[in-house]
Parts: structure tokens; sequence; C-alpha cells
């Protein structure tokens, strides 16, 4: 996919991260981040979330020009109009994407030059609890399968290793498999 | 935003809703559902899911015609080019969508007529962790914070009622508050 040009390996800047790792090393507050989005009913099932400041390494990130908009939706037969991918899928989005970005940092960090990396999620869910008609299975899935099949210049043993320290070091694997505190407040005016 | 028409309310067909929550009653194998998300690297922090197929009530659905695309990304300071959110930021908007549509069904079912539902997410993060500068902070958000703004006709202890309703049937909500099981497969050819 990418040809190693100079110190981008991957896609990565490989000089950049290692300069930042350093950074971050040497002045740890930097690494205090805070991502956001903000989300509006519209109809039905259909919600749409704004997502676009952050902060990051001591101020108020001022990169993106512009918001990404991401629309959830339901399909017919959960009672929606399939505006978009509903939030257990934008879910198994999240975990895919997050395996996959890590795999390809760590890769570049470990000099493996990657020519593919593809997955296929699933996740099983028993409707009756989020439907609220049984309180005995749980809302969520039951669980989540990931297939990876992924590709580059180093030995299958490699490759693989690059898969088990990416499962180490991603930030959504980790929310998923072990769960985060979340505080939920309410206003009515 | 919806006026009710006959069974309509806040945009969900009631009429359908409940004749949904009776079938499953009476045949609650027709809960099993299964979703899915397939994701293919692109470059660097850029990578992309595809969804659509979907089991559901027995059967594969095929109402969608079309595939949902979602493209993932890093910002600047995480060594990406902004080609998306990111997938932390997608787990947010996942849980800010599936509270959201949960407390409208939740609304409907119990005759609460809504007139807005917006929320913003905050997730704190020591990045430290997930770019393996140290194994002290945990790789994903520390704490998620959701702030709620609901109206619609009822009072406001009523409007709670609903929010707090839903946080007990929110599939996303149960999986980021008590995680999931993720069996991750690799496959090197």
């Amino acid at each position: 996919m990418t040809a190693v040009t100079g110190t981008i390996r991957n896609g990565v800047n490989t000089e950049q991260m290692f300069a930042t790792l350093d950074l971050i090393k040497a002045r740890p507050e930097l690494a205090q981040f805070q991502f956001r989005a903000s989300n509006r009913w519209i109809d039905g099932a259909h919600n749409r979330s704004t997502i676009k400041s952050f902060y990051a390494a001591g101020g108020e990130d001022a990169s993106r020009s512009e918001a990404f908009e991401l629309d959830a939706g339901e399909p017919a037969i959960l009672l929606g109009t399939d505006t978009g991918p509903n939030p257990a899928e934008y879910l198994l989005h999240a975990l895919a994407a997050c395996l996959t970005t890590t795999i390809v940092y760590v890769a570049a960090a470990r000099k493996v030059e990657l020519t593919s990396v593809e997955s296929t999620l699933t996740g099983d869910m028993d409707v009756r609890g989020a439907l609220g008609v049984d309180d005995e299975p749980r809302n969520g899935f039951e669980r989540i399968g990931v297939s990876f099949r992924i590709t580059g210049n180093a030995p299958a043993e490699k490759l693989r290793e690059v898969v088990e320290r990416a499962k180490q070091r991603s930030a959504v694997y980790d929310m998923v498999t072990n769960g985060v505190p979340v505080a939920v407040q309410v206003a009515t005016d």
C-alpha cells in the first residue's frame, strides 16, 4: 500500500512518532486528552453527532476546520428508517478502527511494512434485553468476534505479535472489554 | 419535532413497537440478532468500515439496498491526517446515539411527546497508555461524562425517569459501562 519514503512507514511518520513519545515521556502532563461529541435527536431513531473540538497536549486543538457529522438510525425491524448505522454497529466500527490503527502504528514502530489489514466483526445480541421484554439477556452484545487478515513483509509469527501488542494498547479494545465509568447528568429545561 | 399522527409518537410507530414486543415475548428465538462490520486499512490512521448485512428475527435481513461506509482517522497530533473521527470519538457517538434512541423509544412507550433531546459527551484519556509510554494509565477513557438536555410534554420528574429507564436498557451503555468479551482471530496469508 504505502512505500517507505524516508521516515514514513505504513503511512505513519515514524520520526514524528518517536519524537512524540519522547516528548510525552519528558512532559507527561501533555498526555492529558479530552475527546468530545455533541448529539441531537432528529426524529424517531434518527439522531446526529457533531465531532470537532478536543483538548490535547496542554490546550484546545485547532487543527480541524470543519466538524464531522455522523448520522445514526435503526433498520425497519428495529422501528427506524435506516438513516444510518445503528449505535451497536458504530461500536463495532469503533473497535475495528482502533485495533486497525494500533496495528498499523505498532507495525511502523517495529519496522514491519504492512500490505493489508482487513477485519470482519460480529456482535451477537438477544434483543429481549434492550427491548425490555426480559431481564435475563443483557442489553448489549453477549460477545464480539473479530477476525483479522493481515499481510506484510514479516513472518506470520511477527505479524501475530503485532496484533497481540495492538490488543494490549488499543484504547477502544480496552474500553469495550473492560468497561468505563459513565456519569449521566440530565437537565429538563 | 414530531406531531402525533395515529400511532406515531416521537417518530416511532408505537403500534408496531408493541406488536414487536408481543411477538418476541411469544417467540423468544426471534430475538437473536447479529450485527456486523467489515473494516479495511487504507493508509496510516485511515481505515474504512462497511456496514450492511445483519441477522435478525430468524434470518438474514435484506432491507438495506446499500452499505454504510464510515471513515476513521486521527488528527495530526496523533500522527494522522484527520480522515475522519478517531475511534474513541466514534465510541462516544455510539454511546450518545444509543442512549438518545432508547430515550425516544421509552418516551414513546410511556406516552411522553419529546420536543428535544440534546447531549454532549466527554471522554478523558491519558494517552501515555495507548501510546505505550507508561503502563500505569489505562489505554481508554478514564471516565465518560454525558450531559443531556431533554424537553417534552411531561414534568421534569417524568423526563428524568425516561432517561433513567434508558440507562437501564441501552445496549451501548451496557457495553461501555460493563464491557463485552471480545475474541480476536488472526490469519496472515
